[in-house]
């Protein structure tokens, strides 16, 4: 089902499979097991929950929904249903990613220390690039947080263990105007380009992290370290082969294996080393195991719309924060 | 002048220059042109104040002092006697560090939309870990910020030329105890071990920054981003030989080279381009400019007292901020 | 088709596809276009010729033939019948090496001055490690050499557009027993760990390679740098998402990005930049250029039967020079 | 004592010491305890001759002579004489240059499989480039072999405990043409621009080296990799401040640090880690151990008139090598 039926009719000749009118058209097929939502922000609630009142599973796109009360509305939906309901928070299916997660469970690190970085990019730094996301009744209140910081603070969150319980967060519009659509006139931007955040966990560590939509010669830079009391991870989303381990006398670098590591590491690693994977093997594995879920299986780490729900906190957390200009909690 | 007569009579004889038994004795030697102030924090203020009376040019490491009141004082006193009187913020004297003000200045990078960064380092992870700078008494009230973050500060207020006007900090102390002094009991810790800001400038460039001396293997990275309109440029202080310069379809790296680039970059390059030099080569060039001034030269970017006195509030605001969880102006 | 009836069987019903007993009940076939040939090297020449024979369309793992003349027999075969024959010169396909590649074409480098690299893995460390490579029966005279080596000079030629003229190689066996087959006696290993070579391209310009299978922490490092009069170019493949271009006064880093660069770049890139892809999109691309090739398309640098000819006088070359300790003619 | 008189007496000046009209009065004043030779090659045994006879100690850059006789005769009126005669391969100095070879002392890495690198410059890349060098009369038959190939042999041997026994070598003169001397008309060029080595050592390990004085980007690049049974180990003199250790799971990487690792390792670490020392900290140490062994002291890895010889014969070797095209023992 694409945006229109006749291209939802070419892209279904292309991939050799059924194209579709219409989402109840989709929804009365009983042959149709998983609904895939794609669409702008705005629209995933009504149509995440027409799906799960139609039996359903769901992958539906980040943000779950544009408000906290939509996406505790769908996360009660799946819960009530017993459907699989994911997001696809695909960054957790990064091998390394795995590795640190079982290492700081095995206590490899120590209590955390410091948890800080960014997640960067450059496809909104010309004046002249736009998208639906810049528009907040389509894609939000937020955009650069919601979209990409999102992804930052659930892997993070993921990865240490930890939970974000307050933060301070500060947005930035560095492009005043662009184009309302794709060759539009020029408008005024109410969604930030840019945001730096402050953050306390729940235990009290401290967090730092900064997004940009508009950093020059970055592409997907999503990148973390995590500093604890023996040893410190730094893990880059555009380096995923290898993380850093630090310690006092020297640094260890972790080479994605499948032949060694913890056991989601080795699962995940499904090419030789030296041989790079990335984000494609991510988001083939986040599909599998969806799949796998549904089949009865419970694969670890896989993000559902609770994970979704807890990402809209943490929006709306930062929102309320920037606009406020205080200490706000999540 | 050591820290006892005896010490000082040791280390002038390994120096095969002249001891001195106390500072009086120091300021009363016609023969002294320049004082090196490098006493624990708290005894700044006294000691260039008396050296500054004396008729002595003063270089005094940083924090200048451990109020702003005092470093005020210190700043009124270097303007009025017209003394040379100069703080130690060398890393304003990578060679590459000015290659990126060159350029900021010739209107290469376009107005900046964030700049980021951090200041690790792990010689406090240990909780048997301490120094003078522990004790607030004799450190002053703020330790990994006032000690390294406004090492930060200062590099990215020089180069970038935007000044902070307000700040929302957050501080952490993750070892509760440590010895009062080496060999000592261990004692509650009043510094803080990291810190987390989020800045605006006076012209609204949003900036945050990541301050910790607890890091694993982490040993001295003093790493900031500049993201501009056009460019975006990254130092790293323990690579200091090459910077990055991003841009939407590639990146550029400049070496350190004597025969290429920025004035400023040329005359600090002392060395041919692929031998490295570093942090020696910043402090030596530091101390002959500071030289080069009282001889009556004005050489570019030389850290005087002013500096000093705007790091000082920096720190107070970033500790006032801290102790009361609101956004500060500086 | 697997090693035995029952792994065909097996191996069939995992893929839901049809398991043949024997490589003639596949030729029989008439609804099997195309045979691919992942079998030990020394049954290629057999199997290949067989294929072609029978009217299919051949991918053959390289080294196509463990004789020269064998591989001089299969691509005479292939121009005779007209088939699509193809090597898996797999590397070829990263979306940045034909981005240097094109680069190179339009004169970007200038004349070439030096050309060096290596091949390095460690999958062959321990002394324990065996495979059919090993036995200069299964695997043919060379094995590091010709398992990887023959990529690099695939790799190098074709990117650079020089052809190796003379070389002169050193070959170097480190552990001198290792098991004839997985949990077999340890027996006198016949093949190469590592090889040196220093080679002469046919317009005079010099070149360096060195190969191992036992270099510790070494995966699968295929690293290449050309030396030109105005350029030089860096590829690594563990790290294929950017390019280095050395200049004398700065470096260019590239990235793989969709939207920029040469065509060819372009068309192979499938991911957005900062999303990581790399030897699967590789494999599915020569898959995929085969396939078009035999539709009827002539996609550019598809490796045929011609390019693993070419490598099997490289390995022959080499082969002959270490054992003579001479500089020999390809 | 420089070209001429009047430069001596302006240099002199410069340094507030005393300058000389000719070497026959260098070596008449007793207060010389030491005589540096840093003239043009060509002129070294003659001077250093003169030196050594006149009860002086010697720093002689190198080479140490443009023939194995010279060399030979200088390092017999070395040991004669007892005197200090000292060449400066510098890069010994590099702290983790000798946490390498201490940790291959220890027996860390295992019998060696291979040592590779390369050692790369581009300050010859342009035809108008020209030196005393390029000419044989002033600087001996090989230039870039010579010059900087001879820094590899003399680190990776003296680092590895390996020593070269054999070699097949390969030159290349990429500029045909350059000036005579600066500003001068071009002539043909008789020394090469670049080299390729394969070697073997007298136990028998695999050797192969590049280097090269006109690979664009590059700057003083000297790097090698030391491949060994359990570990592998790789520098770049460009990045002194860690090197990488390799080993089938997982890399190290160590810091330079004063606190930590071998005792030369500490000794040369001057500066804290992460504030990066290098090159002039080579020569300082390089000149200060020079000084203790006058004084009676025998440093570690002190490079004598003996390795001086010994870089000679090397040289030697790939002269006759290359211009003979086969394998020459050294």
């Amino acid at each position: 089902l694409a945006s229109t039926p006749e291209r939802s009719r070419e892209q279904a000749a292309r991939w050799h499979t059924r194209g579709y009118g219409s989402l109840d058209e989709v929804l009365a097929d009983e042959a149709v097991d998983v609904v895939h939502i794609c669409t702008p922000n705005a629209t995933h609630a009504d149509f995440a929950a027409r799906a799960l009142a139609a039996g359903k599973h769901v992958v539906c796109e980040k943000p779950l929904a544009t408000s906290v009360a939509d996406a505790e509305r769908l996360a009660a939906l799946a819960r009530e249903t017993g459907l699989v309901a994911t997001v696809p928070f695909v960054y957790r299916y990064h091998p390394l990613v795995r590795e640190i997660r079982a290492r700081r469970i095995a206590g490899e690190f120590g209590d955390w220390h410091l948890m800080h970085g960014s997640y960067l990019q450059d496809w909104m730094l010309s004046p002249a690039a736009t998208d639906w996301r810049v528009d907040p009744d389509a894609g939000g209140a937020s955009r650069a947080f919601a979209d990409i910081g999102s992804h930052w603070c659930d892997l993070v969150e993921w990865t240490s263990g930890e939970r974000f319980h307050r933060l301070v967060a500060e947005m930035s519009t560095s492009v005043p105007e662009r184009p309302a659509a794709p060759g539009a006139d020029a408008a005024a931007v109410r969604t930030e380009d840019s945001a730096g955040l402050v953050l306390r966990t729940a235990s009290g560590v401290l967090a730092s992290a900064v997004v940009s939509q508009v950093a020059a010669g970055r592409k997907n830079r999503l990148w973390f370290e995590l500093d604890g009391a023996r040893a410190s991870a730094v893990f880059d989303q555009e380096n995923p082969e290898s993380v850093w381990i630090g310690a006092p006398d020297e640094a260890r670098v972790l080479f994605r294996d499948p032949q060694t590591g913890s056991a989601e590491q080795r699962r995940l690693s499904v090419l030789p080393p030296g041989h790079p994977q990335g984000y494609a093997q991510c988001f083939d594995a986040f599909v599998a195991d969806t799949y796998a879920a549904i089949d009865g299986a419970a694969p670890e780490g896989l993000p559902t719309f609770e994970d979704g729900l807890r990402a809209t906190r943490v929006v709306a957390a930062a929102i309320r924060s920037a606009s406020t200009a205080t200490w706000t909690e999540i």
